[in-house]
């Protein structure tokens, strides 16, 4: 096992690689995980960081504390111009902007994001967690729409997160209301994709089944659902059949059918 | 408070404006609200009014006693070829027909629709409700895909009013069996947001929950969902945005968030 | 009642015609039904006479035996790199592939497919299933997107069959799990339309009910959520409207409209 810190004592965000899975959590648990301009800022270079490394084989994303993520710290951001410009800005080399790329990022990674929603999980913070592959959240979280209640509309990447999650009429009464929902709904509806009294140990079984997978099959799936969901039936079926061609008779492909057929676990290293 | 009647005695169709909420009510009770050629006539000319109203907040649509719309009036409707060839023609400024138009009219308002059904919610009933934003039903509702009985399809823009809420094995299981189902199954399915006793109690909250959100961001909120519904992921992105900055510090958006850090009920008027 | 036997004694599948009604079972019970090379010919040949048949009303696929289907007969196939080219060759006359037509020709024929599935569902047969219209279940079915273990993604044009029906994130954790759930899941998740002790009877009802529907309203159903689901808004529309003036007045539509008024049962012969 090789254990890898690559953030400081004070970043408000905790990197950690263990395995070829990249631990990302929020670090301001007095504050919420409210996020102010420093930790949009280290979410933002973790990203592009995370992008560029090419031992991933998952990202597991959570919060130090009782909360996920209390939502923008408003005192901190709304106040300046320049921050909300900032945010606002293209992000360089996709087709949105910083704050839609603080959810819409974690879809970008070639691997898949497993995020983890306690407490709090409100506004920014329910939208960056829109933005994971698979999402796991206990009972009691509270979660909210919450930009209503500022005068403003969710603008961080949900029409393109929460499609075919979450059904239009919910995401309008929800952001409408501005009001608190609990973990249960939360999954019943879809922001959840599973609700579980322990979503730290269902994240621990699912990495776990995903190292019996070969590290070109986990990438392959994330990209099959992702980039064929906004592509015409046509597209669809071309990418299914060439995703699918790559993978066939690869080293690591015969590895998986070998141990498949010997009834051991597969050693892709 | 201020209350304005504008419809006549005899009206097949009740619309009322209250503080910015227009109440509409289907008003032929005795014959299960059922869709004869005068309250089409009155619901199509009832949206064309709607839509040229600046000061409107919401809209409210129910039914008069027992019944929500127990579908087309045959009798009425069908024998005559003229009334068809009316209901299938071109609704002036709009991309579909005039019986398109009495269910999708109620998305193409700039401000959300409310709708609460109970009892009968059959054929075009059921096309009318699915056209409102938010769909409000009690479990003894009736509903039915009536159609096929008739040797007919449903075209009053089903496949768009329902696209991402009712999967469609259910809508061609439903079209084909013509079966009923209670409001519990179409909420369930989709065909209703939430299923309640009491829908009236459900939507006059949800009513006082827009009332403490700015009018400019209720626009917003309904043209986010709805303008995005059709497009790629690029120009929902950039939607998101353009909707956003137009509210950013504007009176309404400073005025919500300072009766937020105030803890007070925002002024709009 | 006519009954018609097209298949030969031996053969992997079996097909038998009574009264418009084409019910279609994989018979090798003893091996799960696993879709070897025999299988798959016949089930594409079995596709291709349906499509010409101007007689059908509706389509049940089921299977011989304790299961429905276990997936791909991995030794019978993978080993042969003739068969995997075959398999993804194009099949003639489709915008995709042969073993994407396994499942997409089902959705291809003019008429519902209702399909009924027990025990294992398997890789291969859970992408089968999916290509059905209307898929029965029981709650002890077992099902899993099991292509993973040996290194592969689901390339039966799921990303077409499952669009709508089940949430990308569940599609995403079941083909990087690859872990089995019961029937009652898959009703819950999507894969499955109805979950019921007796499906056999659930898939005799609906065929009684479409037996009371006009047979070219039966087509026009199929094709009206079928031919929309791809397409933007204002073709959905105008689909509605050409497929409902081709019904409006035909002689089959007068036969079931004056047996709805008399109460009687219509004669569509």
């Amino acid at each position: 096992m090789s254990v890898e810190h690559l953030s400081a004592e004070l970043s408000p965000l905790s990197v950690q690689f263990v395995d070829g899975i990249a631990e990302v959590r929020l670090c301001r648990p007095e504050q919420c995980n409210a996020l102010n301009i420093e930790l949009i800022q280290a979410l933002l270079k973790c990203l592009t960081d995370l992008q560029h490394r090419q031992d991933l084989k998952a990202v597991l994303l959570r919060a130090e504390g009782t909360h996920f993520c209390s939502g923008l710290d408003v005192a901190s951001v709304m106040q300046s111009p320049d921050s909300i410009e900032f945010l606002l800005s293209p992000m360089p080399g996709f087709p949105h902007n910083r704050v839609q790329h603080l959810a819409l990022g974690w879809k970008a990674l070639s691997v898949p994001v497993i995020a983890v929603m306690k407490g709090y999980v409100f506004g920014g913070g329910l939208q960056i967690a829109l933005g994971a592959d698979i999402r796991l959240t206990t009972p009691d979280s509270q979660w909210s729409v919450m930009e209503g209640r500022w005068g403003l509309i969710p603008d961080m990447g949900m029409t393109v997160s929460a499609r075919g999650l979450v059904r239009e009429d919910r995401l309008l009464q929800l952001t409408l209301s501005a009001e608190r929902f609990n973990g249960t709904q939360a999954h019943h509806w879809g922001f959840a994709t599973d609700v579980l009294d322990d979503p730290d140990y269902a994240a621990q079984l699912l990495l776990s089944q995903l190292a019996e997978r070969s590290p070109e099959m986990v990438r392959a799936a994330k990209r099959l659902y992702r980039d064929s969901f906004d592509e015409v039936e046509t597209n669809r079926l071309t990418l299914e059949e060439k995703l699918q061609r790559r993978l066939l008779g690869s080293a690591q492909q015969r590895e998986a059918a070998m141990a498949q057929l010997e009834r051991r676990p597969p050693q892709f290293d």
